[in-house]
């Protein structure tokens, strides 16, 4: 569990999209940044306060949350002296870059002098036990994509938020760096070892109330060959109640993979839903979620009725068009 | 790469189930063994030479295989002077046990002394990639389960030794600690980050001759729930070509599940065949294999039409009859 509120630190980023982790954390969880800290040559704007070290320690701070992905996910030299200066200052620190924390010794000593911790949140944190795929009580619902970065994250969160401001109890579960980062708590499914990812999703997602609803995060996709193994511990581990189908159009091949075309929606369906009640024989598949991105507003609302007629479920664009529909199907 | 030939060490083993290991070796790959060594109280015999440490080098022996699996998997104290001796003469040490060679100093620190290694087969020695999908040359051919420890790495070693009487290229390929002590090579897959499964299973059974056949070891089972997600990675990672369903009849749950029963071959056969498809469309399902080991001959023969009627494939228990007929499906 990441200490919160966060400082959101976007370094040098050389675009908005550079500071997509920062990014995620102002657009699901705003309450949980006092402000931003920029370097010289920075190009992305969270649009929230620009702070010093000082003045976000004097904000409440208690985190300071790399919210850049830099090219090759190294810790660059001009961004030290802030995170030093954050520690030295009483703030820990979190990342999810590639090149850890817990490797610059700089960090480390400073860490451990001032009784900081130095968050990497793409090291597993826990021990997580082998699944015993027992039924557990609460509900769950599992965003599952065509294919990898096609929107689960998002659609999960877009659930969430509706679930939330109807007042129901629902808890968005991150499964991914960013997820994490953006919630302050989660599994960093991809670097887990293997006998244990279907464990660590039951881990994360415990007995609940009976009314409570865990909106998973999916990571890849059981068409992905690179990842599937992540998806399927997923649909095990979470025994999700629904399924949410999440696709992107016009992709013309699977992400990184050429030689792979995408599959339709009626495969996924069924695919999912034969491996879902193999560990839950109530699963249902109760809506699709599309990524629309790439279209203007008329050919979006025109696509996403035509998908929805066609398959017969309830299909939208959460992000554009709100998840309300999908909350309605969840009953 | 474990060098060989082998010195099988059997220990204290209380019984013969316990030195497993060995046995599959000396069942396997008996040209690999010289001989095997027993401490008092051993109960285990896999009816070859005895020899002591200077006898074994004598034969030529490289390693010293940990051929039996004790509680705890602990490295018992007992142990530890036969280990050391081994070293000392000049054999590398290969365990699959929990507990590894390399974190007991007094191992290490004789084998650097005189530059042996250890081999323990439970922790990846490779960097392996992340899977790329892309279609490789050569034949493969993978065991799935309806259920774990069912009998997938027998019937990939049975057609494998099958194909080499025919004069067939074939090798079998190791994903777990038992088959790359008994081969001497593999991947232990239920070890391997999430993110890598895939790349590891790619990496193992590599481009080869057109008419050459791997034959891949399964894991888990894509219905158990605590390590689908590793047999999913084998189906993608693999991109088998056949497929060979594997059951045991007469289960009354699944392995450690007791709330979960047995589905049927014809729903493994379904679900299999639906995956492998993703990433090879000429994927089929070959053969079945089954283990009744618990029945008389005769209830073996009937149970075992009685299948190849119901399913309408090739059926054996192929340690009891032989995996010709898989073979022969294998064209």
């Amino acid at each position: 569990m990441i200490q919160t509120p966060y400082l959101l630190f976007l370094g040098d980023a050389p675009d908005a999209l550079a500071a997509k982790v920062a990014q995620g954390i102002k657009d699901w969880r705003p309450e949980l940044a006092v402000g931003q800290l920029r370097l010289p040559g920075c190009n992305a704007d969270m649009d929230i306060d620009d702070l010093t070290i000082d003045e976000a320690v004097a904000r409440g701070a208690k985190t300071l949350v790399i919210g850049v992905a830099n090219r090759g996910g190294v810790i660059s030299g001009s961004w030290l002296d802030v995170l030093k200066q954050a520690l030295s200052a009483g703030m820990d620190l979190a990342s999810g870059l590639h090149n850890h924390l817990g490797d610059e010794p700089a960090l480390v000593e400073l860490a451990a002098q001032h009784g900081r911790k130095l968050h990497d949140v793409r090291i597993p944190s826990v021990d997580y036990p082998i699944a015993n795929g027992k039924k557990r009580s609460g509900k769950r619902c599992l965003a599952v994509g065509s294919d990898c970065s096609i929107g689960k994250m998002y659609t999960a969160l877009c659930i969430e938020r509706e679930m939330r401001q109807r007042g129901m109890k629902a808890s968005f579960r991150a499964t991914g760096q960013t997820g994490i980062l953006i919630t302050g708590a989660g599994v960093p499914l991809d670097a887990v070892v293997a006998d244990f990812m279907a464990g660590a999703v039951e881990y994360l997602t415990p007995d609940n109330d009976d009314d409570h609803w865990d909106l998973i995060e999916g990571q890849g996709s059981i068409f992905h060959p690179s990842y599937s193994g992540v998806s399927m511990a997923l649909i095990h581990g979470g025994q999700p109640d629904a399924l949410i189908l999440c696709d992107e159009p016009n992709r013309p091949h699977m992400r990184g993979l050429p030689d792979y075309h995408a599959q339709s929606l009626e495969l996924l369906r069924d695919t999912v839903l034969l491996l879902g009640r193999i560990v839950n024989p109530d699963c249902e598949v109760t809506g699709i979620a599309l990524n629309t991105s790439a279209m203007g507003e008329d050919e979006a609302s025109d696509y996403v009725a035509k998908v929805e007629k066609r398959m017969g479920l309830p299909t939208v664009d959460p992000y554009r068009h709100g998840a309300a529909r999908l909350v309605d199907a969840l009953g």
